[in-house]
């Protein structure tokens, strides 16, 4: 088993599906938190100036946090038995990244004069992307299981990560999609993420 | 051997990784190209109201256009021997996918008031990006050959098809980035590829 340091702002934010994805396999790993104030220094550093990078044994480091979630998912055996299951998984992770991006370009605009733009940008994603996960999910047991299979993948705990801010944020998020708002309570009381959840740094964003 | 068709507008745009990595396979599909007027219809009749989608065997039918050339890369040998390369092909992705995702935001805007903080942001992306590509490929034999090993992946396919419109638009867009510029014009010689171009529809975008 290699080992792994996760590097990172002192938030879930682009992170936390891959932490996630540590907690539900039982893997150790450093989980590296950069200070704000140590971020200029730090990026000169790093091969590449982005964050989350995954360090493998010291000498791989690897950027861009939907790639390292794969990698991890991949690795440690939630990401689909098969192609087309894979497939699958990443078309429903792609689609709640676009959410979540969105989600997070409108949060760090500090502009309010930009805001409404990048707002319907959010809910123009949403429209699009919730009936799809909505139905996705009715297709697999009428939605009252997991995405794909029998049990919890990437995907699933995607569901949880990605939109996180958003509903806690407006608790009636989800009101129109009871399936997606049952699949994320079903994640959260897995036991291993009910037990990471519980212990994690509790920060803003 | 499934049944393929790719459903996407009469454009390169999002969908012509996908279509580059079919033709470096020499997998027949039927690339099913929207006109604009058919769209309102189109989109009724599908699960998910986006494009590209890719419809395997008429049965399955899955949007997203990098899960989609994942998937594809996976099925037919583009995406990396074991699950560490499969990762650093992902991140160059990912990579030229947050670039190419800024270029098309800021080409489709039409509002010439909102074009200006688009454009910084695409610019700040090709600052952070092109870097950390060139110097991810120098590592490999000198950046003389591909990004990852003795073959052309998907990553170096993507590093054709997701630089196409800003390079045609700015012929010294990679003049930084010699490495860069080399690799996309060995993918072009492919012989695959280049005879795909030469007989691809000629479309704007």
């Amino acid at each position: 088993m290699p080992s792994y340091t996760l590097y990172y702002f002192n938030g879930r934010g682009r992170a936390e599906i891959c932490r996630m994805i540590f907690a539900a396999a039982a893997i150790q790993y450093n989980d590296k938190r950069i200070e704000l104030s140590e971020w200029t220094q730090f990026k000169t550093k790093m091969p590449c100036h982005m964050l989350p990078i995954l360090e493998i044994d010291t000498d791989t480091q690897v950027p861009q946090s939907m790639a390292i979630s794969r990698y991890l998912a991949r690795e440690f055996g939630f990401h689909g038995k098969n192609n087309v299951d894979m497939f699958k998984v990443d078309s429903i992770c792609d689609s709640l990244f676009e959410l979540f991006n969105d989600y997070m370009t409108l949060f760090n605009e500090k502009d309010a004069a930009k805001k409404p733009d990048l707002q319907k940008r959010y809910m123009d994603t949403c429209r699009r992307v919730l009936p799809y996960l909505e139905k996705t999910l009715e297709a697999n047991k009428g939605g009252s299981g997991w995405f794909i299979g029998d049990q919890m993948l990437f995907c699933d705990m995607m569901c949880y990560a990605g939109l996180e801010n958003p509903v806690q944020e407006n608790p009636n998020f989800l009101k129109d999609y009871p399936k997606l708002a049952g699949l994320r309570n079903r994640v959260a009381a897995h036991p291993k993420i009910a037990s990471y959840i519980k212990k994690r740094n509790n920060t803003a964003f």
